[in-house]
């Protein structure tokens, strides 16, 4: 069993947890999973959310089955296994300013220090395994040095901490003090491209990996430029629009945190390609009726063999949060695995494939094509590979028995 | 360099030619040759047609140029060096039954034998390493046992051979006789697909690759596929249409024909995907006014995380026979490779990335992200791999000194 | 109140039938209704089904209530109103044949004129104002001579006479003795395009108005192609595929059914467009798991001003049923209008815009947008315009209040 | 002959002087100009520029050839003819502002009166029939009073005064003291939509038609949705997406230029509707490579019969600039039309269904199907109705003879 600690309770906390629940009771299998089908040492339904935390007032102190059953559903079935976990009090740092929310943070009522011993306290009382990071996009900067992020913690600085970093620190206290830990950032806010962060963990013994999930407003892009690209097809210009209707496209409608995901998704293309074609990708609009099925549509023109070029058009209604969520089942597999065979710090390996900023600072932007054969090759030296067909079966049916 | 005959002069060889020409002047880049950026022994530069076939009346004794320039010479320019390349006859063995071509073949000359001999004697005259078989789509089935097939060609059975049979049983007197050949079999009939083919390939010393090149009326929806797979979005359907108006579609039009096509295409998505998803992918239809560059039309949909179901449409104008002009150039590097290597039969590696009905007989059905992970394996153990960015630079430039 | 009789009980007839019920019970709004916001003398909710006829065996004798919910059931309300509506047993002659339904007929027990006599006798009893033919898309071919047709269900000429043909008969028998009625006619089979059938409507009283609804297949295709006519954009080309998954797409997929489908359609690029243009439009394929939702997908190119050259890609799911549902709606209240104005045999204004194959034979084909415009002439001459607004709203409002 | 000035010599009206020469030198049809098979007093090849103004100091004093050769050259013939034609300096009043252009304006050196007298000496000496206003979108306000618009003039105020309401008043002292003339507003400036300058054309005997030309950013859309409005079908939302390379998609990324369309286009889906539907309709982004050749991107639901939902997803590649020359040609031949039947001030037929934002400020919001009856009914009373097919044959013909 992996135990889980999620940090921000919105849709994709609500659809990571229902799915695990529904998973483990046999209702849907484990789609969206990329590694569902790999010989990994824990199973999807091996992973359990086991606390979570939030700073929206009317959050807190509720039960995850409740905040799901609101949040989805109408929508899909919530299991009630769910309704023994509550919302903890997290910190916020200014990190909700402008959403239209009431917070309510740990840090107005003690100092930050106190704040991080808190929360290790809770982590050390669950047994957690992976911390997961998924609060709401907020704006933040590195600090590169371990002494200045230390500092500011110690100077209760709220003015240069943002939430995530408090996490942060919190989760290398507690690879010190109880057992190593994955601490999986999926947001823009650099900490695995923050050598201060990189540090501290490597300091404690524990991982962090990061930034910004690979998934959520240019998937479909990402894939399609990549078998462009394993085909060697020059790419002439790529747009893509996309436009949704839950809270992260709210979100980032306010400039400042627009400009968070700017900075993590402007290498993309150059990452996937291997070089820079012209492109317009951005988050590009709210539309309230849209609801977590954002729409996405792409255009580009690439050059084939003897100069011709074609030309595709895509579109799609794609679930935004479940696209997430589903990335992160293996996040956590993948960073549980990673701190069991002693990896401390980052791993470039991970963060390459799925993340969109992928950490240290230092490392060297990658096609995503070769991300995936690189994790492929570091899965396989720590003997997990992709079962054969017979292999799926056997496993299917066990679960099924398991049932 | 690698010296090439082509069998069936149409636009494809016209695409290829011209392509392989233009590279080496300078004036394109190697762009849909899929491994351009890796360390291969011979470089995209280094392949040269010398020699092609053909069974059109209209097409025989001109010059490849000339054919070049009526096919593809008002969108492209056609370099004068392919001035010296004259359309030699091949055989027919009923294959163009329907076209509304006139047809001119050895076998109505002479014994199968006969021309057996003539063909291996033009192939040592211009020392061919790689023989490619693009001929027009033609009925015909598998022998199973040589010597049913060498009987066949000793008792002039034109009944029951096809002309890529006639090829492919030359090229391996060739392999006996001059030196050890790479067979590509780029169409659906069945060669890499049938033992009779492959033991006396074995026997012989040469190669043979096949069947039916994985291009041509599917390739986006096999990238798409592809990608789902590797994220383990599980397909509920997959409807994918095309047109054009090319002799292929054309061809495709009259059932027999088709019929070739549905069998190596039946398993695409089931190879790809690893399971049967409920499907409709077949060549649809002829317009003239589009050409050679057809228009595709796909929808899916797909379970996402804790049973979401998003949606995919994909429309695209692609040129067709370029598409599959590229993929040729790099069939021919590793095809020359595999032999330089001492491979004799087949090599069910290359054939599992490269074609749509991947032989051997009994071949292991995988998807096409594991083919690409086993071939990159494989031309690693031969010492071929992807170039770093500088690497890359370092070979456009020494491209560009050299010209 | 508009009495209605539906001939051929599927999953059309059950939209109808329900759609119609819950605009009356105020549940839904007449969505799909071309007129419905202009001032006709009967609304959307004045038109009521009363009876309704089938061959297939299971259906006979159920109620229009069960069917439905059998068909529709799981994705809509269906009233308990249809309960009183029970399947009557219709004729066949052969309009079945390869379906996979178990079929029974009046035919089989009596003649053809005792059929008729039946039929006419239940219409009677039910006070029938209208009929709509929507059978399953048969084989069947025009007599053009009255004396013909009526010598085939004299003697009973089963080989001769599709079922099609004795439901009109009988329609005029009935406009004979009991009152004029409106036959729409929405399958292939040629009615209003057979003067031997638009000759005895026009002695008996009645009207035929046909053939084949104008919409299911190629509803997107032609609203396009309507829009570039009136701004004077030429067609190039036009391809369009669709595929769905329920019974007439099953139907379409034996030839001899196709054959009457490619008769209607092949008129229409020219009938909207005013020229013939290159265009590949087919009912494409079935794949079951699409059911009623079929997938549309349309590529055209066409020539803007100054010779350029501009495209477009089109892609749906479009809900096949209940598009042609709601045009039916308006058939039946433009037929009923026809009749009380004294209309006999055909109605050339109404088919031309709501008919892909307009009666009478001899009628002038025109461009969509000239048959909207003449329609609306023809209505403004019968007293019907468009509702302002401010009219609308005060309908909508009545509409609530009576509720 | 009807002789036409342009203000503003960008793309569009290269394409429309070139369009108009290239019809009338017969190598090119009239498609793209809507009412080309209409039977108008003027053919399109009727239609003659005679001048045309800018304001960019480059391209002053060149010839009208010289530019559109530079603009459009390399795409589509240049006819010589328009070798006679070079650009007169116009004013700017701050309209090219923040654009990368270096201007030269009349009022530099003169009053903006005394501008105005030239601008009238000049197109009387060119015996002007209509003048069309397509110079780059700039911000303007209503005067609402022509005491307050004359004073402006008199005054020389040019913070408040635009460059189009310069051109307009000079229109109406050109109508007064030559003769009438019909002035085409095709941007965003109100000028149809201002009493003031309503008035004065009233009181001079011209019209203004106006304004914002209903083409450009939103001509698919509106496509789609009139049609939907026609079948009664409910938009639940509609997306569109739009990016383009050419100049106007440039301007429009500047937010104080861009909010000028967003009046004119905030009204597009009510009065096309009828309601508002939910919607995200804007210019969307530029991005070089794609020229004038914009990518389109629409998404859409809508409720169907019975209240199902049905989808559609549109993609294109359309030329911006030939779209709004095709319908400006008829905008020229109606308003020439409508001074000569004596229309003066405005004309709100015309404009409701050439307009984005139709005047007078008054006008009635009307679906476009509806202006485009109201505007069949307006041509049919003055004459003008569409030619049968064999009209146009005949027409098509004398065509061909006369060149």
């Amino acid at each position: 069993m992996i135990k889980v600690a999620i940090l921000g309770t919105g849709m994709v906390a609500a659809h990571l947890a229902v799915g695990l629940e529904r998973i483990r009771l046999g209702e849907i299998e484990p789609y969206g999973v990329p590694f569902a089908n790999y010989s990994f040492p824990y199973r999807p339904e091996d992973v359990k959310v086991v606390t979570t935390y939030d700073v929206d007032y009317s959050k807190l102190g509720k039960s995850l089955y409740s905040i799901a059953k609101q949040l989805i559903g109408q929508e899909t079935h919530v299991p009630t296994s769910l309704r023994d976990i509550y919302v903890k009090e997290g910190v916020h740092l200014g990190s909700m300013q402008g959403m239209p929310v009431e917070t309510k943070g740990l840090e107005e009522r003690m100092t930050i220090f106190e704040a991080v011993e808190k929360l290790v306290e809770e982590w050390k009382r669950e047994n957690v395994d992976v911390i997961v990071n998924i609060i709401t996009t907020e704006y933040g900067q590195a600090f590169n040095d371990p002494s200045l992020l230390e500092a500011a913690i110690l100077e209760n600085n709220k003015e240069r901490l943002t939430a995530s970093h408090v996490y942060a620190y919190a989760a290398t206290l507690y690879s010190e003090r109880v057992k190593p830990v994955a601490f999986v950032n999926a947001i823009p806010t650099p900490l695995a491209n923050d050598w201060a962060v990189v540090r501290i963990f490597e300091n404690a013994g524990g991982i962090v990996l990061g930034d910004d999930g690979a998934t959520g407003a240019t998937p479909l892009t990402s894939d399609l430029l990549e078998h462009l690209a394993e085909r060697n097809r020059r790419v002439k210009y790529v747009v893509q629009f996309n436009i949704g209707g839950n809270t992260d496209f709210l979100a980032l409608s306010m400039p400042e945190r627009n400009v968070m995901k700017e900075i993590t998704k402007s290498g993309i293309v150059r990452d996937i390609l291997g070089y820079e074609a012209p492109h317009f990708i951005k988050p590009t609009g709210y539309l309230e009726p849209l609801g977590d099925k954002k729409f996405i549509a792409m255009n580009l023109e690439y050059i084939s063999f003897n100069g011709y070029v074609d030309e595709l058009y895509i579109a799609g209604r794609i679930n935004d949060s479940p696209a997430l969520a589903g990335k992160l089942v293996d996040m956590i597999r993948v960073g549980k695995m990673a701190v069991e065979n002693g990896y401390r710090g980052t791993v470039e390996e991970i963060n390459g494939f799925f993340m969109k900023k992928p950490g240290p600072p230092n490392a060297v932007a990658t096609a995503k094509i070769i991300a995936h054969v690189r994790l492929s090759k570091w899965l396989e030296k720590h003997g997990v590979k992709m079962l054969s067909t017979v292999e799926q079966q056997r496993m299917d049916k066990s679960r099924v028995r398991e049932r």
